[in-house]
């Protein structure tokens, strides 16, 4: 077995009978505080699977865009993706698939994929202004990392210790930090899916005390360079108990990699 | 028959044989340049339907946020909305539907609905800085409304004529405007699925000749105010030919009715 956890724990197995089912593993590494696996992980997982799937009808295996919806916090344990190519066009091959523990649906991935090489860039955004990773502190600061799994699955890099970590939530819901897979092995794409949802929501800066996924899109441009990623995560809206966050991943070279959006229902103290 | 061609233009018949099928007619009244149905509209109509749907089976009606994967363009005609819940929870139900026109797959659709009410709220975003509609100039300046019969079903106002319509592509791919249903029939909450994506395209003031909306993803926050709405669309990342295209809609009190974001293919010149 590799110790390349996230290879091995997005990894599922399609059934040979043509029915677009795929079995596979969820692990309890990559659980947050709240002890359920994180949800960029269900989504990595799940878009992986769907790869496979699209391709394997002869679609590409590059995802563009993927919307994700969450029904029910996943357990560790087997689980079935069931996938299916919704179209097959010719620049854009669409699919759907549903994850399932037993007879609960987890969640619902509608993505698309295709091959994107060439065509117009006029960047107009900028990546985080970060200070070098090795400048930075790790997020936790002295208090050690917290109890979740996931934190050490993943590296940190910020230019401070978050104000909500130290219990002094600064009012302003945004993070711009420095993200990569523990001890560095490289992302690719399926991993930009987890890291849009990998780090603590910024909403802990007004003071809640978290925030459940119910929806989250991202939109996907290609493999990131290796080494670090620069993430931006804001939320802007909070309205009637429910928040939005977006996030943007900048690779290595200052390339936009993924952009994202949740729609989350705030959990209040 | 009403005039109120918004209501008329997307409503649906369920079937009573229970199959979720929905009939209906995509009219002529929504077409962009390209003389194909807006996509606003076709989300509007295939929200209005899966919202029926739901609320049939014992949810909301009320919808929170959906995703649109565009496949194929309309053509007005009739089609059929085949719709189905996928998760009935206690706060949020979630269900799909696919538009078809003859064998041809058009659109596909994940909307979830639930009911919101009271809840925190803290809006950190500030509404377009737009002056009143009496004194802002239509979008089209003397040259009079261009060939698509959308133009007809919307009012536009805008502080000055964009810089594209001019033939000045102004390099800034924004735009604050007041938009409208014609006349100024009053917003609801289907409305806002039409609006976000009602005004032709920002990237035009990068000089490109269009855009193909891929996906399309909106949050929404309740029924508008009565009056015009301010829109504020942005287009940050053009990468290898795609590119997104965000907007936001405030109504008349100054509070956000609904958020999207695009991802779609550019059309070159």
């Amino acid at each position: 077995m590799s110790d390349d956890f996230f290879a091995t724990d997005t990894h599922s197995t399609g059934r040979p009978d043509g029915s677009g089912i795929r079995d596979l593993t969820i692990t309890d590494r990559w659980n947050t505080p709240l002890q359920k696996p994180n949800g960029g992980y269900i989504l990595a997982v799940m878009l992986r699977g769907l790869a496979e799937e699209v391709s394997a009808g002869g679609g590409s295996d590059e995802p563009m865009v993927a919307s994700i919806t969450y029904f029910k916090a996943s357990v560790p344990g087997p689980a079935e993706l069931h996938a299916s190519v919704m179209r097959a066009g010719r620049r854009v091959q669409t699919g759907e698939a549903m994850l399932m523990q037993g007879d609960a649906k987890i969640a619902h991935l509608v993505a698309s994929f295709g091959h994107k090489e060439g065509g117009h860039t006029q960047e107009l955004g900028t990546p985080p202004a970060l200070p070098d990773p090795d400048d930075c502190v790790d997020a936790w600061g002295d208090d050690g990392k917290p109890a979740m799994s996931i934190a050490e699955r993943m590296d940190y890099r910020l230019a401070a210790v978050p104000g909500w970590v130290t219990g002094k939530p600064s009012g302003d819901p945004t993070a711009e930090v420095w993200i990569r897979l523990a001890g560095g092995r490289d992302s690719d794409v399926f991993a930009s899916a987890l890291l849009v949802d990998a780090f603590p929501p910024p909403i802990f800066e007004l003071g809640h005390a978290g925030s459940l996924t119910i929806q989250l899109t991202v939109h996907f441009h290609g493999t990131p360079a290796p080494g670090w990623i620069a993430s931006r995560i804001t939320t802007r809206h909070v309205l009637n108990g429910y928040n939005d966050e977006d996030c943007e991943l900048w690779d290595s070279t200052g390339r936009l990699v993924a952009q994202s959006r949740q729609f989350a229902m705030l959990v209040t103290n």
